[in-house]
């Protein structure tokens, strides 16, 4: 099983994405702003995962402050939060996690610098508990769209890898896998980052999955011959009506699957839905180190003179989506009213 | 000016296409069978390139016969013919013009081995010349298209490289740019093999026109912003209803740019048409090297035992597009009737 991010004997692990789909390495950090660094590094990717990360992070800080009066072991995990929410500006996870740690460490029922050190492992475990839970459910509800002989094109950061473990939209396919489901999954390796024949693959590979990877480009020659039965996506952040950012090329497989008739689900837990968001035009978006382009994992591969433009996220509007897989169920149109409802009144084994 | 093809001091030179963006080198082949390696390996591509170096290919095979009478000497270019076929399985313009310069070989009118010799280097010549003029004419009546401000996405193998010079869809370009026309070009890299940023960026950057490449993933992005104004792409065969193969992800632009109301455009040398094919259910596909996809230009960016799949064309169907923009003008919908109007009855000046 894949854990991406975990407290490990005083430590937070993380598997060294940078070096995947050639080793498995784990950093074991000791420092809470190495934690930081790992995260703006690259480490770790994917909003759910920095997100946990980052609350790990402030777990870490909290163990390794020396003694102090309440009061300034406060201020000081006040500086390791901007710290850590320094090292990455797209993660929503990151932003409500870190918050919620602040709150648990001001929570009043604690007593003491001791009381607040246990309290704040505590509640990293418990944001990394629940969303991995959170991904075992979203696949328990995806792998229902999945049928025997499908193939089904997957594009996203969706991974195990871009969350506490499981996934999201891979999490799906996991969860069909276990079921005993045999479906045969496309993968476009998703340039410029290669997520999806760096990441996706190697998990699918890992898991024993059925996949190949095609160019982006190719995503709509399959479809267009009537190969592909259900095109999955990963939601990196919902605007409250159900618009979304996902990694760049999710537009072109939403309108090329509307054209050739073929079911668009995203995945996502309902941590990305930003309800204060009206629609995708207010998602935040990102313009990315032109490198990634022209010299890729070291490689050059066009000459650096060359100007670019590399936008790292796509808006997706909600009207292309068949629906959207959370761990609460699959949403249907329109998403507004449910997820307004879900948010309101998260679960009962949610709220306990 | 860029000339891919020619005839140059008795040998047949050619830029190697492998070679670009890093430098501009030539080859200067002086037997028949070095032009047919040129070709197989890749140092020249695109469909009108690659016929007119068979043409010249045929040229050279005659200069190159030991003495033989008319019998032998004809059965030897036949030979020659057949090893210049195999080179490339779907340059339709190759199949074209090597029967063409077997016609001129076997004309009645031509009484000696050495009258034979002079007429094929002329017919080269002639092919070669025509090509050149096509494109130019394509990019003269392509040039109405683009008013100054406008950002155009441009896709496909359609440069100077592609055919014997000035290209098709970037004929239309280089002409507007010389007419004075300000405009900006975006290119999708064009993976896998990297077509947009190697080769049309390469003549872009030559002729000093703007342009930035961006992922294939993101002509999506653009489009929705309302940047683009133009969808430009080479047409690499067209079937007689006007489906077309081209560039794969050409697919994507057609649909991504019907879906935001921007004129998507074909730029195509009416040899590119053939009247025998009824619709893009038959026109010729193919399925290329995995290593182009896992080990670009030498450089490996993923597993090779990750499975691939490696589609080079796509089909477009004819409805997803404004025109088509030929060297006699540009057509639009339907377009049966034209092509076959304009191709059973060739201008004055093509047929003279």
């Amino acid at each position: 099983m894949i854990r991406t991010v975990e407290w490990h004997e005083g430590r937070v692990r993380l598997i060294d994405q940078r070096r995947l789909p050639w080793s498995l390495a784990y950093l074991e950090l000791s420092d809470y702003r190495e934690v930081a660094q790992a995260i703006s590094d690259g480490a770790v990717r994917g909003a759910q995962a920095i997100g946990a990360a980052g609350a790990f992070g402030m777990a870490l800080a909290a163990q390794q402050a020396t003694p102090l009066d309440i009061g300034s072991f406060l201020e000081y995990l006040d500086v390791a939060a901007v710290i850590l929410q320094k090292a990455d500006a797209t993660s929503r996870h990151l932003t409500v996690w870190l918050a919620r740690m602040q709150r648990r460490a001001r929570d009043e029922t604690l007593g003491s610098v001791r009381e607040i050190k246990f309290a704040l492992l505590a509640e990293a475990q418990q944001i990394a508990a629940e969303d991995h839970a959170a991904c075992q459910k979203i696949g328990k509800h995806g792998a229902t769209l999945i049928r025997n002989g499908d193939t089904i094109l997957q594009h996203g950061s969706g991974g195990a890898l871009s969350a506490v473990g499981h996934g999201t939209s891979l999490g799906v396919l996991r969860t069909a896998h276990a079921l005993g489901r045999r479906f045969h999954v496309l993968l476009p390796e998703s340039r410029p980052s290669l997520e999806g024949a760096h990441l996706a693959a190697w998990e699918l590979h890992e898991a024993g999955i059925s996949f190949e990877i095609i160019p982006d480009n190719a995503a709509g020659y399959y479809m267009r011959r009537g190969d592909v039965k259900l095109v999955l996506v990963s939601a990196a952040r919902l605007a409250a009506n159900g618009d979304f950012t996902a990694r760049i090329g999710a537009y072109h497989l939403a309108v090329l699957a509307r054209d050739n008739r073929v079911p668009f689900y995203a995945a996502a837990a309902l941590t990305s839905v930003d309800m204060q968001v009206a629609n995708g035009d207010q998602l935040p978006q990102e313009i990315r180190d032109p490198r990634e382009l022209h010299t890729p994992f070291g490689a050059q591969i066009f000459p650096e003179n060359y100007p670019v433009r590399n936008p790292a996220y796509d808006v997706v509007p909600q009207r292309y989506l068949g629906g959207i897989v959370t761990e609460r169920g699959i949403i249907y149109p329109s998403f507004k009213e449910r997820f307004a409802e879900w948010l309101e009144a998260p679960a009962p084994s949610q709220s306990s």
